[in-house]
């Protein structure tokens, strides 16, 4: 949790304005904007991602910030960092990838660099705010549903076959672990629909990590209820509630809009309570070192 | 030349529009954008820097890129990937040292990583364009005139020193490579001023290169006058023309606003030319390829 430790250490530097959640919200540009990085060693295997594959989970891992933001995806820019091994054809096949993701975003520029060791991704995202209401952690409220829409879990289930060294590529839980689909009609529908404020957030680092943030970041209880959460039955409870990279969305919002969001399955409740609280599956969770957080498979969890 | 030769490979893939220039121009926010990363290794040795000067370094090489094309700084993203042996002291120094760049940019969020191989920074940074006349370094034209501001070649012989392991780090020519000084007020003198198109571009990998790439983008040729060009005098022909990381501007403008730009040198002049030609100091350069080019230290030259 060394990367927990160091934000809130530099927000008395920064400020907390734009580190409240995935997406910095720019008003005077109206635009949310992203940066996340994929290390080799850290968040991928070079062996298991063709250069095409390792392209759209960079580009996906960043557009799927700004659709929980509510914005809507628009630009990119990349910075890799390559070995000396690296071929043109590796280039054109990672680009490709990059731009499969979303046809309407475009590649606006970055930067192609040496590397001493492994390969480096670096990709920032943009999105227009334009007449969507943009999210935020903090805005959970009382009496709010909590809803979803995807399988959770199925990356988690997937990344430990990988590890394993025995897997069928084209397995369902494999290809959410390595191309994972995004939410773009669930973030879209919910930022038109909802007038009032609320909270969305990706699971990217595990749903019970994300609705812990929502709960912290509000100061409100929220109860999951595990038997609504939707998964595949191959998949463990560990893995629905702690597993990252699925890449799903989960908002909190007031229930009246819940109906005319395709497909959301409702799985939890927002609660008044004095400080933060998860609840699901029979365990109570009140701070975040409680959780059993997901970490990346090559990262250090000192 | 990995690089070029990698860009080049990737235009019939994702387009030409934002590639041309160190920033994209993305109209419709009303911004430009620019990502660039330092490696460590590649162009920085962990030693050379306190961790407050490696962060006013990675921001200001990329709020270089934002002044060149005109723009205003705003905002910066910063994604870190960091080794196990840093600790809480080292980020929070590195953080106010990006602060220190430019006190009116914003850190608008990014991220913190875990890294297996030496220290990775990759900043993106946004400018606004508000009223100013945004450069691209296709447009010079016959009849400019050929800008700079602050001395060339500083921060080359800087890093030889650097290199050589014997300096005096508080030295001028050190002080150029670990802290280079940006050109705030030439930026936005220009591009306030000019009327017309115009090009400017950084010497981030060298003056020549950066005006061989504004005469090969435009189909000109541009003649500087080596004894204009400022300079100190310990520093070499071959540091003052091939030197990168000055981060001085170069700018091809129309003539009559050059009165208007405080301490502007006029070093060379743009003609009309069948191709791209660079003149300075006796010689002639019709491709990249014969241009002797700045290569950050670490980095590959295949």
């Amino acid at each position: 949790m060394k990367e927990l430790e160091f934000i809130k250490s530099i927000e008395n530097i920064i400020g907390k304005e734009y580190l409240g959640d995935d997406c910095a919200y720019l008003r005077d540009f109206e635009l949310t904007i992203t940066q996340d990085s994929l290390i080799e060693g850290v968040h991928f295997k070079r062996e298991w991602y063709t250069p095409f594959e390792l392209g759209y989970k960079s580009a996906a891992v960043n557009i799927s910030d700004i659709l929980a933001s509510g914005a809507e995806p628009k630009y990119l820019t990349v910075a890799l960092s390559l070995t000396d091994d690296i071929d043109k054809l590796w280039v054109e096949e990672f680009y490709k990838g990059i731009c499969s993701t979303d046809p309407n975003v475009k590649i606006a520029g970055g930067d192609i660099t040496g590397s001493k060791n492994g390969i480096l991704v670096s990709v920032t995202a943009l999105g227009s705010t334009g007449e969507r209401n943009i999210s935020s952690r903090k805005n959970a409220k009382e009496g709010y549903v909590v809803v979803t829409k995807g399988n959770h879990g199925s990356s988690a289930a997937g990344l430990e076959m990988l590890l394993k060294g025995v897997y069928d590529k084209s397995s369902e839980l494999v290809q959410a672990h390595i191309r994972p689909q995004l939410e773009y009609e669930f973030s879209s529908q919910i930022s038109k629909l909802v007038r009032e404020d609320y909270a969305m957030m990706d699971s990217s680092d595990g749903l019970a990590d994300a609705v812990f943030k929502i709960a912290e970041a509000s100061g409100v209880k929220i109860t999951l209820d595990y038997d609504k959460i939707p998964h595949l039955k191959e998949v463990s409870r560990e893995q629905v509630l702690f597993g990252g990279e699925d890449f799903k969305l989960i908002a909190a919002v007031p229930a009246n809009i819940v109906s005319k969001i395709d497909d959301a399955a409702i799985i939890g409740k927002v609660e008044k309570f004095d400080g933060a609280r998860l609840e699901v599956a029979g365990e109570k969770y009140s701070s975040y070192d409680e959780l059993k957080v997901y970490n990346h498979f090559g990262e250090d969890n000192g």
